[in-house]
């Protein structure tokens, strides 16, 4: 048997973490769950947030998961010491990897911060930034979530809500890397990139998605031999399973069968 | 002492429905409850959406409440027999009153309903249409809440937007009036009907906040004399005020002071 590994999300945004991880982790048993009956935590306070997340981890590690990956921007940024402090396996949330990656490929750049507003009033990554010597420009982009959950990911609507976004953002800063600090956004990258270069903007975009996943796969290369076989996944949804796997299998990229229903109350 | 009565949304939607309200029935008291910690409520089943309402309900009753305006199309659609098992005072939801009023505007019509996911999933103002022999379409337009809540109520985005729902409407219709099922839509009516006119539909646009507060108007007209004065109002908010207060103020059109939390658990 190889690791088993918890994945936490409000909603489905985290199964693009999921995405990346099961090519690069073969072996690899993952839990995933979506607290969908909560969602969205944008909107919700630091104490009903860290609370959700908490519950949330507690169930996972409960159900084996010896590594947590809190694929949730909202709860990387709100929760992170909460979660930690509740669990006794090691944690990862999605946005020290993508800023070390970042850091790696341009240090000490100005860097932009793509984000929903809750991610972006929090300020998580423009800490996070500091603390590489990066600096970061925030953008809070709350139309881009229910765009890619519509389906539009290359609809001339989106793009042309990326041109208002994105020009906004470009007139207050001239970024070396474009940071996807939502796990949506993965599906609009190639979106992204094109209304980038349009703007005559030369900046690289970086996906949270494949960051994270590579530094799970890092950090369980140290304490796990690697398994055989591929990587295999059971998902849990607060509400609907109907839902979650119809609208999930676009963001995993491949059906989701046997979605299970988990009562965390409230 | 005029009559309070309690209005009840899943967040600031409500609040059209309630800036309707206000000029119509001088002298009342509003206890406006946006459960803001638990929104959206149409991802979630019926079952919880049933059991937040009630609870919801039973608090406005609570405070004083003698008549509840139920300003949130997925509780009028999903827990209206809930909602009224479970209190002693008149309740009115969002539904029949702006099918009434297009019966009685247009009646054995064509009728589109536009409106959330969740709302057109539940098919209800398919069901209370044919109950008045009206035909009704239903479109799901889940772009347009994120859109006003962004605050672009008069950008050419939301036009785009509203000429690819439309159109597609259109192709499977003729409709006399387009119903407006979601209470964020009134705030933008002139561009759907704008829209309309360019798409080359004589339909009329009729306002579900519009239509609530006048059936509201009536109702309380038979059971309570009229008082003088100007209605006044008090808001809670199930999670951060600061916001209810300011994004709130768009739709009610006018500031909301002092909104005061509650906590409903969950």
């Amino acid at each position: 048997m190889g690791i088993t590994i918890g994945v936490f999300d409000s909603g489905f945004g985290g199964l693009t973490v999921l995405r990346e991880l099961l090519p690069l982790t073969p072996g690899a048993h993952y839990i995933y769950l979506g607290d969908t009956a909560r969602l969205p935590y944008g909107s919700k306070s630091q104490t009903t947030i860290a609370r959700y997340a908490v519950e949330s981890a507690r169930f996972l590690q409960a159900r084996g998961a010896e590594h947590l990956v809190i694929a949730c921007n909202t709860a990387s940024a709100l929760a992170m010491r909460e979660i930690r402090e509740s669990v006794e396996v090691p944690v990862t949330g999605v946005i020290e990897p993508v800023v070390d990656a970042a850091y790696h490929r341009h240090p000490n750049a100005d860097v932009l911060v793509l984000a929903t507003s809750a991610t972006v009033q929090s300020h998580a990554y423009r800490l996070h930034c500091a603390g590489r010597g990066l600096r970061a420009s925030e953008k809070a982009c709350p139309l881009l979530v229910p765009l890619v959950e519509e389906g539009w990911v290359d609809h001339t609507v989106t793009r042309d809500v990326l041109r208002v976004y994105l020009r906004e953002a470009l007139t207050a800063c001239s970024p070396e890397a474009v940071l996807l600090g939502c796990t949506h956004y993965p599906l609009i990258a190639p979106a992204i990139k094109a209304t980038l270069d349009e703007l005559d903007s030369r900046a690289e975009v970086i996906d949270s998605a494949r960051a994270t996943a590579i530094a799970i796969e890092r950090a369980i290369q140290l304490s796990h031999p690697a398994s055989a076989g591929r990587a295999t996944f059971q998902c849990y949804a607060t509400d609907s399973t109907e839902k979650f796997a119809h609208l999930g299998s676009q963001f995993l990229g491949q059906p989701i069968p046997a979605v299970e229903l988990l009562d965390l109350g409230g």
